[in-house]
């Protein structure tokens, strides 16, 4: 329990935000006596406790753990995907999967929990015989093997990528009874290794008239999406290794397009072809999906560009609050516009009445996931927790009213408005609207 | 082969060092033709080639795998880790197995492929019985439990690890026969998440007599070694989270000290104890090891930093060069001077005679790996490749004489030397000194 001193550093601490926010000064030059003032927190004084207790596990040498591949922890068997979904009546191969949020720190996803969207299953692909044709207004068509794109200069960069359809339900009329994962769960971020595609298009030719390519894949699905040429030119990459390993078979192995900041659905995966062409192809991943439908009945295609987004993962509706207390709050953000720097995010404990503006704890890299975090001293009675972001554009994400308003109920992609927690007396976290 | 464009664009290329190196330049403004360029790569004019077949893959759709934690293609069953060191007469539980560096890209390495050095096996913590005490010279000495910790402001930073003993076999009389995994595989870099210690150390004060801290580990062998407070205060973390999820319990489950740029030993694993102390504990771990033995009997303690260094992961010994042509270089740099920022890496094709400087393909962070890459015409002759880095201390990697001059053979640890491949006429390539 917070002792006097605990309570006169509190008393100290600047509300920066209505409903409990502190200021962010809090993490750097006040942390004295926090973890006293953390209600509900294990921590005892030495003095009080027992002699740290001699475990079984320092008694003797276990397994010796020189494995050639390793896997997590036993104790952490729960930190797996989750927020399946497979609809009824959909094709085999047709759902996705979903990253923990709640459940992960830093920026970086780890391979084996990267989300997962598939049109027709995971293509079992020999990457010896895989290859990548590029042709269309080229002057010189070519075939790449694996072996052929290994010769070529490669860029590593760190990326988030995000499903076009994350956060869709928030385009539903009521707010959806699920966690953090479900609704969420389709960003990632990795450090991703390839060849720009302008390098191969060096290799080939481009002809004058050519302002687009389409992109096709190697599933089942025959996924296939139009991109502006200009984007390709500028920074996208043929992918094959993901965080130093080569790509995980669900998530485009041997190769996928990367697009940083473009919708992932266009960042096609299985790549097997890049057609250079005068315009677009209106596929039918791109006509009948993958873009937004309007409320006047018109479709805004090729809106690929994902604009700036936060989501507080830490408290969610998988997570209940002990009690009244300080806590602390911490999400991620990103922004695929402009050069895709997360400049601010700031955090309401009272619906949007009042912001404040969290601390960012990681390094801020363009167009790559950032993680900020707030400390909140929750008072026990009814809050509503969001958070929004701003770019380095200016651009700042948008309340879900005017994002109806823009788009109506049938918007469907693109999702990217503020998202809203509601804590309730006993400490439940639910998804509202507000 | 390389056709006349071909030719003349190799012509063209300015060569920036000595047996064929090629200015960085080469990589920015002239790729075109390059892939014809590399012999041995199949790379084939589409015009020439039958259309893309359509592989089985492509006509059912397959498993659709969402599954809950992913692993890699079955087609990538070896890219494990290797390079085991398990010594006879060893206890159980003492022992390494390193990463395969030349088959991975990028900086990252993945959770499954890190560097493992065990002293006594792997323990199975229960993270729920797991404790940090923290005493010694402090006002108020305090146990933390893993939800405790949850509390605290975090801190998310991409760093390498490396084994205080990588590429120690540098310091023997002659070159051993082995790959760059076996030599030099304890070298890794990932997204860390954890506690400042520093914010630990405000909670339970300390007192103005302190200036070092011993760490101890919950593994059975009670490693336990000895930090300058000034390092602990600087940017030391409990790690609590490696590329966004929980660590790996090889690295040290459910939390290690993380000391950015510092030998890894130090950084010690299963962190049970942080005693706060006037001078260094002395420990077993730091005196009959990771300590470099001095040719005068003397022993230098306490030697931690890792200086600048740089590896070439491609080719290497496990790599056969496939004939005369033009090849990529590429492999690994990074400090734990100063500000940890590698400035510029250097290639020579001919023993180091003569250098180039290579391009970087990484982004460039604190105390993180960076990677270099540089095309190189081999003309089918013996050649020496080495690498060297410099960082932004201005200090540069230095010779395997110099470093033996000053250690001796019997340093033992903190190997940065220069390191040398030897290419034959058949373009077999092998771990030599030059």
């Amino acid at each position: 329990m917070p002792d006097n001193k605990t309570e006169r550093w509190l008393d100290d601490q600047e509300v920066a935000a209505g409903n409990g926010l502190l200021h962010r000064r809090a993490f750097v030059t006040g942390s004295a006596a926090l973890a006293a003032a953390m209600s509900g927190y294990a921590l005892s004084d030495a003095a009080d406790a027992a002699p740290l207790p001699v475990e079984p596990w320092m008694k003797y040498p276990t397994a010796d753990g020189l494995t050639p591949y390793g896997q997590p922890s036993r104790f952490e068997k729960h930190v797996v995907r989750g927020g399946i979904n497979r609809q009824a009546g959909n094709p085999p191969g047709l759902g996705s999967i979903r990253t923990p949020l709640h459940m992960l720190n830093g920026t970086i996803t780890p391979n084996g929990l990267h989300f997962v969207r598939l049109h027709s299953g995971v293509p079992d692909i020999d990457p010896d015989k895989h290859k990548l044709l590029i042709h269309g207004l080229v002057e010189r068509p070519l075939i790449f093997t694996l072996d052929a794109l290994a010769c070529y200069p490669m860029e590593s960069r760190i990326y988030f990528l995000e499903c076009g359809g994350n956060s869709q339900t928030l385009y539903q009329k009521d707010p959806i009874k699920a966690g953090v994962t479900r609704i969420h769960g389709q960003v990632c971020c990795s450090d991703w290794t390839g060849v720009r595609v302008s390098t191969l298009l060096e290799e080939t030719g481009v002809k004058p008239n050519a302002k687009w390519i389409v992109a096709e894949g190697a599933d089942a699905a025959g996924m296939a999406r139009s991109v502006p040429l200009s984007k390709i030119m500028d920074d996208a990459l043929i992918a094959l290794y993901q965080n130093g390993e080569r790509l995980r078979p669900e998530n485009g192995y041997p190769m996928r397009l990367l697009l940083p900041g473009y919708q992932g659905n266009a960042q096609v995966k299985y790549l097997r072809r890049i057609k250079v062409t005068e315009g677009p192809t209106h596929t039918r991943d791109e006509t009948s999906r993958y873009s937004i439908a309007r409320p006047d009945g018109t479709t805004l295609q090729f809106f690929l560009v994902l604009e700036a987004k936060s989501v507080i993962t830490q408290p969610a509706p998988e997570l209940k609050l002990q009690g009244p207390g300080l806590y602390k709050i911490t999400g991620l953000a990103w922004s695929g516009r402009g050069r895709g720097i997360v400049r601010k995010v700031e955090v309401s404990a009272d619906g949007g009445k009042s912001w404040a503006e969290a601390a960012i704890q990681s390094q801020v890299l363009p167009k790559a996931l950032a993680r900020f975090q707030m400390l909140w001293r929750w008072d026990g009675r009814p809050a509503i927790l969001q958070s929004r972001a701003t770019d380095d554009t200016g651009y700042v994400q948008w309340t879900r009213d005017a994002m109806i308003a823009e788009r109506g109920l049938t918007g469907n992609y693109h999702s990217n408005c503020i998202s809203s927690w509601a804590v309730n007396e006993k400490g439940e976290v639910s998804h509202v609207y507000a």
